[in-house]
């Protein structure tokens, strides 16, 4: 089984490099934070991480979350790890203060939630949509809910969870049904079923607060009549404490691929006379609110990406030292050699390790921008940075993910037949993978509101000014000595080139033909994302040279951030023309074949 | 659950328009074979494939094969479905008439073979490793041996197994430790454990005839002493009967990602006394015996790529056709659609379809090759197809494997959420396809192999004579009218070019530099196979519009192969020169690190 520890030195390099650690210090009401605060911090989160959550992922994922009559019950060591996960305060890590939370940077957080990601992604899930639902409570809910919910789940005692999946009513909310019926007191009475609600139940809390997209008697059809209800699983008495238990059940949890100790649940709600809630916020809002929260949740997924890639990358790497078999190649009769020395696996290993740290950098520069779009004085600045993240999360929560399973599956193949072993583990982060690219909006969604909302609708005006940045960056390169800038220029030039032709192409199609322009989505995601993390891995080796010219810090992990973008540059970015050709030509093809014809 | 039906009208265009059925029909001992024969063994087989094995595909996988104390139970319907198999006589299919098979050319046989692995991946493992065993007799047997156990093995009355891994001996057999001491009588005892035997033990026939790899007491080290003996599960009477039961045993089976109803066993040999076998052709030759029949059995691995990605097609075009979610893009408030309308499941699809049409155009046509290499009355024509063979039997096993995890990959996200939930039986394709780049050589031993013995040995004659042969095709698309052969010419010349330049590096730096080669190795496989993939779909379209202008054949299947094609030049041909550019390029950055800096 595989071990974890937490890439700090990576982490740290790109969180003050890359992302404005000190930008992101140097806000209002960050006067607490640190350097040194963002590393002790990172210190703890890494014990954290590495000594009680990993060593549960792979017990956790063949033991699985188990339901009875009702009930689920969650793997052998879960509600011990989850109790000293909310004594530490972890879940308070990037709550409000007001509701006793920490208040720490996305920056911060960001790096600790990678931890908990990569040490055991089903664990992290539970935490992951409480904050989810303290962000819709906090945006949405009133005193009266704020101050009977929040405390206590941003204490942990209380989880959360986001209902919004029917059966009939998946990517398409429009279709929900739920319904949510007015008692004349200022309650509601909800009536439907659920689906694939992630830690919909469970045996770690005492109470479970769901938030539930539902439609009112009156609701208008479509989108705009649905709205948002908070729902607990035991009603809340006067004193805080829990009450009765509300007409809310699970009815059974599903069989899935992967992350099988997250339980993943169908929710009946109304099968006793009515599960008793509250609106939050106004009536037919609630799909409005649900997507003020989505950026947070779709990187929250695209941290799940980079997070499998990291885990599955040293699984990878700790088998490839280890491994003896075969002699170097074209030394017949040599000594056996650990399979790192074979090609092959060097290229798997780069081709991983080139990924994920490509998908970090991007991911914590999208953070921090968060933060600036937040917390930074100026308003133009946060208008620019707020313009930034909204056209970087669908990349960030398409690319990484999509590329998490392709990380995955190479770890896999590095392996050899081990890897198809279950025992190993190396095969759980291909399955555990496997939903990120689908859950929280599937690539295609956010694809979709890439081209549209987040380019055409601004007549591409953000992602120009990104690739005037990157422009900037490949002038760097341009200016830097040596083979291995020359190599990354060289691909990263071509990559912008790729972006810009893709741009064009979408800015003059998706006005008049949205279907022709939606067949290039994806690979202009992709596109996007390969480059966006060329660029900051060449931002990367920029700096990392100068560091090393000047003589400051550590020389072996700065040399190797240069070759590691080298190889990024030779094998990742090299993907760039053939997928802006496809974004440009590739409509015809596929829109082309009636239904019968498949 | 999905239904399997074969694509019977694409396999009949592909053997005769494309692998030279009627050529194939026309050699020497074929006198009974004819189009019309082989539509009727299609038609059979597809009945067998689709109404007996296809609904026991997922039952099987997940009740799995189960140990108990050495014995292995095979899952509920295995035992009827393979009866059935054999007394119908698809064990026969393609053995040789002496030893009671049909005698068959492979080109049908693949078609058939196709069909099995398709309906059921796990189920069709058996005969598959039976039909390896047959042939490493048939090659190097005695004629007591051959008399003993062929007719038995081609009737399907016994099975064969490969016993070629041990725990330290995976991709690298020199590292055999498994030993053979002779006991004068013409016998030898085996020692040793051997591990990953694909139906090493099971209760589907009444013997199991095991080859192993193993030493002599006096073989020289690596893997020029690693001998080939036959050891009976059951020793064999004069009488032709199961005789006293042999020192083989199954320790246990594996806990896989996948293929689970498929037994992959540990088998210890020797542990009470010795396994008795006999030796296979001469001493010391085996490794040299099984790379004769390797290239069977990776082709027959390859197929399993193709045939895992027309069954995640079909699984996934089913689902797209049925499930309802959403509005025509652009058309708010419209009717609802099923999910095929929307564009990015369409490009999914034809992904899926253009890929998995390309692999079936590959693999028929070196099938049909093969046949020509066996059976040719002209010693050049043999020699050329021989070659021909000989350098895409990698490509075959390489790419379409490589290709058909993430065609199942594609298959679960057109499901969305239920792809990701076991009972919906998309991701069963993805568990199974994850082995086959992996097992009978990696990738990387394909990859090896190509640019290593099938390319820089002969200085690249072969894949000079395939280019040119390409070329001539892309001749005949620039002769070709309309926009959607301009496109297929556009992508498919760079494709050849990219070849070209990829080769051209590969044998300039070989022999000087081989590990830089080798980094290049898998990208060039993969291109080979994109292009070589592109080349059959080139022709499969020009055909195509030669029969539409002579208003021959169902004219909407082949203006479907046109678009098809167009489609797979616009979105994976394209891919071809960032491959060839990372062949070229991509060594520095994939070799430079020292251990220590990973």
């Amino acid at each position: 089984m595989s071990n974890y520890a937490a890439p700090i030195r990576d982490m740290q390099f790109v969180m003050r490099e890359l992302a404005g650690l000190d930008e992101v210090a140097a806000l209002p009401g960050n006067e607490e934070i640190s350097p040194d605060l963002a590393d002790a911090i990172l210190d703890e989160a890494d014990k954290f991480a590495s000594g009680v959550l990993a060593p549960l992922n792979w017990t956790g994922d063949q033991e699985g979350a188990t339901w009875h009559d009702g009930q689920v019950k969650t793997a052998s060591g879960w509600k011990s790890a989850y109790d000293q996960f909310a004594e530490a305060g972890w879940t308070a890590l990037a709550g409000d203060p007001e509701f006793g939370g920490q208040g720490l940077p996305k920056l911060i957080a960001t790096a600790v939630m990678e931890m908990w990601k990569s040490a055991n992604m089903a664990f992290s899930l539970c935490p992951m949509l409480t904050t989810g639902a303290i962000e819709a409570l906090m945006l949405c809910g009133n005193a009266g809910q704020k101050a009977m919910y929040l405390p206590k789940m941003v204490s942990g005692e209380w989880t959360g969870t986001m209902n919004l999946t029917e059966p009939q009513a998946g990517s398409d909310l429009a279709a929900v049904r739920t319904r949510a019926e007015p008692q004349g007191d200022g309650t509601y009475r909800i009536f439907g079923q659920k689906i694939f609600i992630t830690y919909g139940e469970h045996d770690l809390t005492d109470n479970i607060i769901h938030l539930v997209l539902a439609r009112l008697p009156d609701a208008p059809e479509g989108v705009k009549g649905i709205s948002l209800f908070v729902v607990p699983k035991f009603l809340v008495n006067a004193d805080g404490s829990p009450g009765a238990r509300n007409d809310v059940h699970c009815v059974s949890i599903e069989h899935k691929l992967g992350i099988h100790a997250s339980p993943t649940c169908v929710l009946a709600f109304g099968d006793k006379g009515g599960a008793i809630g509250t609106l939050v916020g106004e009536p037919n809002r609630g799909l409005e609110y649900m997507f003020i929260m989505m950026n947070e949740a779709r990187f929250a997924v695209g941290m799940e990406g980079l997070a499998l890639s990291e885990r599955a990358y040293q699984h990878a790497l700790r088998y490839a030292k280890e491994r003896i078999q075969g002699t170097e190649a074209g030394v017949r009769g040599g000594p056996k050699v650990s399979i790192i020395h074979h090609a092959d696996v060097r290229r798997m290993l780069m081709s991983m390790k080139s990924r994920t740290e490509a998908m970090r950098a991007l991911a914590y520069v999208v953070a921090g921008a968060s933060d600036k779009a937040h917390g930074h004085p100026d308003a133009t600045v946060r208008a620019h940075s707020q313009a930034f993240v909204d056209l970087m999360i669908p990349v960030v929560k398409g690319w990484c993910t999509e590329s998490s399973v392709d990380v995955a599956s190479v770890g896999v193949q590095v392996h050899g037949g081990m890897g198809f072993i279950e025992e190993t583990g190396a095969a759980q982060h291909l399955r555990d993978a496997r939903i990120t690219p689908i859950y929280e909006g599937t690539t295609a969604i956010q694809a979709n509101d890439l081209i549209g909302r987040k380019i055409a609708r601004e007549n591409g005006a953000t992602i120009a000014a990104v690739v005037a940045e990157m422009r900037r960056v490949e002038a760097g390169l341009a200016a830097a000595e040596g083979e291995a800038f020359a190599a990354i220029r060289r691909s990263f030039g071509a990559g912008i080139t790729a972006v810009e032709e893709a741009v064009a192409y979408i800015l003059a199609t998706y006005a008049k033909d949205i279907k022709a322009a939606s067949v290039g989505s994806v690979p202009f995601l992709k596109l996007l994302g390969i480059v966006a993390g060329g660029w900051q891995m060449a931002r990367a080796a920029l700096i990392a040279q100068k560091k090393l010219a000047a003589g400051e810090g550590d020389a072996r992990f700065l040399q190797a951030k240069i070759v590691t973008t080298r190889f990024y540059a030779d094998h990742v970015l090299a993907e760039a023309p053939g997928l802006s050709y496809a974004v440009a030509n590739g409509a015809a093809g596929a829109l082309e074949l009636a239904e019968e014809q498949f």
